[in-house]
């Protein structure tokens, strides 16, 4: 007879979270825009469904490259599981290389 | 003696949901782009802390002065709380008058 799975409350509720979260990265330039956007979506989001990162290209130039590739045109903007949503116009991503890189 | 305060944990939620919930409104005007970010606008957003409404201009034109008034300039826009986002671009104001005035 195989021993009975015990499942933690705490476990269970781990193991589903990871198995249905979905990756969610708001890409800014710390511009006014940018800031606004940034509350909005960190507030919004509904976190038990999706793994929101939070990244700052004046913090972290090497990301340009990874949101260019997901069709990131302007910031502030959102990739939703690799669908990219561009949130108001706070500066184009030429104008974001100029001043990061 | 006053009777106990008995409140049932359904009534508690819904009390607790009512004085918390924040009033959203998605508003587009069936272009493809505006049902991208509807799916993902009703997806993301976190239904424990906004109330969402999805408003499409081609079947209630009477909303757009609202719109106007909170700053919505294209579509699709969603107005968390009064503060109004454009999420990509999918067609004017002027646009969605011409076409459904």
């Amino acid at each position: 007879m195989k021993p009975p799975l015990i499942v933690s409350i705490r476990n269970f509720y781990n193991l589903k979270a990871k198995s249905i979260m979905t990756k969610a990265v708001f890409y800014h330039a710390g511009c006014a825009v940018c800031v606004a956007a940034e509350q909005m979506v960190a507030e919004a989001i509904d976190s038990n469904k999706y793994n929101l990162e939070i990244v700052h290209f004046g913090e972290a130039s090497e990301r340009i490259a990874e949101a260019e590739e997901a069709g990131v045109k302007s910031v502030p903007a959102l990739v939703l599981d690799g669908n990219t949503f561009h949130i108001n116009y706070g500066a184009s991503m030429e104008d974001v290389k100029k001043l990061v890189v």
